[in-house]
């Protein structure tokens, strides 16, 4: 039987890493995956690309998608800024966008291909792989043996058990990338990151979207305050939200697909729509693995791990969607990074550090989040203060036509240290970056206010946020003396 | 005589900072400012609006023009995306953008008022300031003492001594925003960040737009490498630019512009246009000061300050373009918080921070530096190696269609220290703030490797070039090793 020091099961966002820092670490690692698929990068040769959700079904086809959106949507917004001649196009055509869409995902493909793999020494086994013992794992019939297991299967779109969903059909995250036909309408299940940004893109493609969310709010993990910025958005696209709602059947009627919806107030009506997407969660990629007959504990959250992504059986791991607590590709790839650490020196001593997890909703305005949020430390009793700074106020973002609403907040503990930070704004992901370097080098929020940001630039906002917290510092008894001061030095 | 302890002349961007923070630290101040415009932001009311060249005729009105052009460009752009009905608009009216340019300007105004600046107790004198003694400044004959003099009178279009220019007429980074009629053609005179700005924002509005740098390379303060990308757009926009050239004289012609250039390889040519735009460079405003009256020392690059802002002459202080080095809002904005420090404690400590001074181009790709530049490095013989990371395999990047040409790169020093960096990419000044707060605290640039950048980002750019730093540590005798412990371990 073939001996690795890792076998990797799933080649997606966390496996690929694991697999690729294995093997340039010195480490012999094999890795499974079911599921390659063809992709030529323009001007190059094909490949068959591995890379899971992320470049399949996730992150990047939604993001290809969402520029292309933007730029359709550019058309609408050009008379703000005076130009005359560019105007709202109408509903696209979804088969070029989804060929655009499909170039995006060619041009990464390579990094994540069979091939790219086999070259770095990887051993790529393609098939399903399932536990044989805590050391071995099955593929198509052959045992490989790893010194460690790495289980990194991902998830999958969660569909709830609606009376006559089925029946009626639905688009998943999976599905949607190969429509071709822009639905006149489109009602969306789920206000999540995914539902948002999918019906943002949708909408702006000339579909008439609903999103029924059964939160209060789409955007659940966000504050309330945050996520209002991005519904007033959506509403003025044309967006209809239906929050506190669930859909409680669905029916294919005159060629429509009827979408029964129920509010938590009571309220009860029918929205007809052209498709369904449903983005009601995710849910783990555990079956066919064989995780009893190994004993690896597990929940309906997936594969249950400590901070150092150690499972209950010694030589098995378990990181990115498929045991979480962050169902994100950078997520998957620290825990991956922790993982080589853990299992390529002798001993086990790397934690995951959740507190410094960024993550970015990609919806125009885009919401970029770290740490605790407002509603999460009232919650838990975090003694915290709130500092804010609106983007009215931002030079940059007034030249740009981007002040109106959007905003940062940043939280800081008793000792002036980063407890966490939400930014609202079109470019708020290319701005959290500063914010999560300070928070995680344990910078004071001051060093913000003293750091010199270029004028005018969308990451003054940083500067502003934290003069916020140094003010509070000048208290009317220091202004006093100051004041004294002044005046003796005046004489 | 009035009694105060700051008496500060020109109300620019330094000037403003210092007459609010010493008002706000209990100082009493006078403001003296002969330039102030009347602006009505929208639903608000009329006020007079100081600001100097920065909310005037620069920064804020040049972004406003970037920002509409951006957005007829976007017209262009969207068949990349594969959208439909959005196209070329062709050119635009002048006019109307000026007027969106005008808003936001008067958005910002109030910010800047006379009337806020009062409201703040903060006495305004509207007038030049002549300088009686070292103590005194005269506006429209009224003296008025100051403890501290701050300078801060700031800069305007240098215009080179070219025969037949007067005669013929021009416009500066002043004039320009009066111009209603776009020119069918210009050219710009200077290849610096104003022409460059400029000179993209009247190319995406439809004029044939030419540039004469008499640089190598126009944005000369930045590596070839870097300016290499900002031109191939401009010229892939239809701009034309003449480097290594000089207008010698211009002259009208049938109504047209002649301006006869000449290349340092000796080739000579006329181009004609419909309008000159002269960006040649700033010459500080010490005109009617009468610095000499009082000793205060200057030369062709304005009054000599030493690192604490202070002249020759002990109470009296200058900042801003006036002054330089640097010709920043955000550098004039630091040094007057230096001012602040030195002139209301008791004794003057605070020293300017050149190299954590960071600055932006425009431009679109935007171009964002700070430190040390990989020609200046070596020109100063200053040890380094340099680590670099094309957004080429930025997945976010390549979503958006902004993964050609651009690029980061930083300098490091022995010590593992960042020296400098510059990004080159469309969202590059939202994405300086991290690497600046990282070199102005001192961090080792490996922390960028290690902070967690969400996926997919423009900011994981700092973590592939700080990557690429820290695979350097990964010798192949190390590699060895590895390898070595991997085999033991999968006994």
């Amino acid at each position: 039987m073939e001996r690795y020091n890792l076998v990797v099961i799933g080649a997606g966002s966390g496996g690929l890493v694991v697999a690729a820092g294995g093997s340039g670490l010195g480490a012999r690692v094999a890795l499974v995956e079911k599921h390659a698929l063809p992709f030529t990068p323009e001007g190059g040769i094909a490949v068959r690309a591995m890379g899971g959700d992320c470049l399949q079904y996730g992150c990047v086809p939604s993001k290809a998608l969402l520029r292309a959106a933007k730029a359709a949507h550019a058309g609408r917004e050009a008379g703000r800024f005076a130009i005359r001649g560019v105007n709202d196009p109408g509903p696209q055509d979804l088969g070029a966008v989804m060929d655009y869409v499909r170039g995006a995902q060619a041009h990464i493909a390579p990094n994540d291909s069979v091939e790219r793999f086999e070259a770095l020494g990887v051993d790529v086994l393609l098939g399903p792989g399932r536990l044989r013992s805590a050391h071995e794992v099955d593929v198509n019939g052959t045992a490989v043996w790893g010194r460690h297991v790495v289980i990194a299967t991902g998830s999958r779109a969660n569909i709830p058990p609606i009376p006559g969903l089925e029946e009626t059909g639905y688009l998943t995250n999976e599905s949607v990338w190969h429509t071709r036909i822009l639905p006149g309408s489109l009602l969306v299940m789920g206000g999540g990151p995914i539902g948002a940004e999918l019906g943002q893109a949708f909408a702006r493609l000339g579909s008439k979207v609903t999103i029924v969310s059964s939160t209060p709010h789409i955007c659940p993990k966000e504050d309330a305050d945050v996520a209002a910025v991005l519904v007033k958005e959506l509403v003025s696209e044309g967006v209809t939200i239906h929050d506190n709602s669930s859909a409680t059947r669905v029916a294919k009627r005159d060629g429509r697909k009827v979408v029964a919806v129920k509010s938590k107030s009571g309220a009860e009506f029918e929205v007809d729509v052209d498709e369904i997407l449903v983005a009601t969660g995710r849910r783990p990629n555990i079956e066919g693995l064989d995780l009893e007959a190994v004993g690896v504990k597990f929940g309906t959250r997936g594969i249950a791990i400590d901070a150092k992504c150690r499972t209950n059986v010694p030589s098995v791991w378990a990181i990115g969607d498929v045991a979480g607590p962050y169902l994100f590709t950078h997520w998957a790839g620290y825990q991956a990074g922790i993982v080589l650490r853990n299992t390529l020196s002798p001993v086990a001593l790397a934690s995951c550090d959740v507190a410094n997890t960024p993550w970015i909703t990609y919806t125009d305005p885009e919401i970029a989040h770290v740490g605790l949020g407002e509603e999460e430390a009232a919650k838990n009793g975090v003694s915290h203060r709130v500092f804010r700074a609106p983007f009215e106020h931002n030079d940059r973002a007034v030249c740009d036509g981007t002040w109106e609403n959007n905003f940062a907040k940043v939280l800081v503990d008793p000792k002036g240290k980063i407890l966490g930070a939400t930014i609202v704004h079109p470019h708020a992901g290319d701005l959290l970056g500063e914010i999560v370097l300070a928070k995680k080098n344990g910078l004071p929020f001051s060093a913000l206010a003293s750091v010199i940001h270029a004028y005018p630039s969308l990451s003054e906002i940083h500067g502003a946020v934290a003069r916020e917290y140094v003010k509070t510092s000048l208290t009317p008894s220091r202004k006093k003396i100051l004041t004294k001061l002044a005046a003796f030095l005046r004489r």
